[in-house]
């Protein structure tokens, strides 16, 4: 019988001068690339990483991301980011991020994410309980606690103070895979709001929602709506290309963003 | 007498997921984060770092910055940035930087840099020739090897191929001064090329003259003109803001890249 290894993949940081954003915390942007980094260190060490799906034609998609943060650690501040898988079904799994204080072990916050393996060609997710040697089901942990509030829908009806943005995707909007980073929407996001906000509040949680690709030249129209205090829905739309017959905008992620 | 510490500071890094480019290679926008990471570990570790600095009201003002890479690393490798101070002159310093191989020293490329001391009141800048103890002085190693090619005026006049585009400077432009992060200028100016340019060939130098400092809400117009064959003049101006009774741009910064 195969050895496993621990369950939690653990990595420590610190926050380096220029990563933290103008009030002087970690920037939501480096947060969230080292929560994807850790994750794919995790699954890289226990055989269902990306460095072994692409060589078979595989790769993993992010579908969902809410990340809850109580404070955020400051300039020279450690922080561990702790991931593990919370359950696996069909052909979803949910994986779970605790940041915490590496000496104190105080949580920072927490995050709770789901992913499916796609093949490269069909497009078609894998079922992930039908892996061989039992893969990523025998590293499922659903007691381990993950205090995330529960995922609910973003609908861009109702409230006020809406705006519009429109941004290209550029040069620095992509990932090796040629599609714009699951965290440079956040980024895109967050620039939707205004210095003051950030002054007078902070950002508690980011909620995304991952439904379509964008490539180097797409256009981008990111729509803010505020629902409740400091509650606020975004949804970030491909406009048409008419260079390519197409006529209708397509959603490409849907976010709340929770100032307090 | 007060015993000095090594001239050179040295900190290590590694290309970790999510900090590449499409290309895979190392991003510039990292990159130069850890390049201006390792001279804020220098000068604090020695005495005229930030931490010292902006207590009394002064801080370092980076006038201006060349980046030459004959190799970027990729994801997984390790490189050392280095870092000294090359000479002091009237209310200038020049600092040089060698981002190396670690274990074999091999040279990925050089960085130089020059900087000025200034009041935060008065903006005016510090003769650093009279700090007291000798200060910076001390420290200066204009032997050390430093080969990155002479600063060479930008002007923006002459070439083809004029292409611009208008950003605004947003939540995550700003560093925790509240003006643009040095290195995101780098990143906007990046941003105007197209992804067939960074396919075909690659950035070798980055070439930054800062002028002038952008806040949240301005308005920047980049203008990017094709002078010699892979080689560009880059102009960053932030554009009036007639409810201020501003009527014309004012020059923010001024670049040269040259892609090979």
């Amino acid at each position: 019988m195969k050895q496993l290894m621990d369950k939690t993949e653990t990595m420590d940081y610190v926050v380096e001068p220029f990563q933290e954003d103008f009030t002087g915390r970690l920037s939501w942007s480096v947060l969230g690339r080292k929560i994807l980094a850790t994750a794919g260190a995790h699954a890289d060490n226990r055989g269902f990483g990306i460095k072994q799906l692409l060589p078979r034609g595989y790769s993993w998609v992010l579908a969902r991301l809410k990340i809850e943060m109580d404070t955020m650690p400051r300039l020279g501040d450690p922080y561990r980011v702790e991931t593990w898988i919370h359950s696996v079904y069909h052909t979803f799994t949910d994986r779970c991020f605790a940041i915490v204080h590496p000496q104190t072990g105080k949580a920072y916050g927490y995050a709770y994410s789901t992913w499916a393996m796609i093949h490269f060609d069909t497009r078609r997710a894998v079922n992930l309980e039908d892996l061989p040697d039992g893969g990523i089901v025998a590293y499922a942990d659903a007691e381990k606690a993950c205090p995330v509030s529960p995922f609910r829908p973003v609908r861009m009806r109702g409230g006020e103070d809406e705006f519009s943005r429109e941004v290209d995707v550029l040069y620095n909007d992509l990932d090796v895979n040629r599609h714009t980073n699951s965290i440079r929407y956040i980024e895109h996001i967050l620039d939707l709001f205004p210095a003051s906000l950030y002054e007078a509040k902070r950002v508690r949680s980011a909620e995304m929602y991952y439904r379509g690709e964008a490539y180097y030249g797409d256009r981008l129209r990111l729509t803010r709506l505020r629902q409740a205090v400091g509650e606020y829905a975004v949804s970030v739309d491909k406009l048409p290309d008419s260079d390519k017959g197409e006529t209708k905008p397509v959603n490409a992620c849907l976010s709340r963003v929770i100032f307090e």
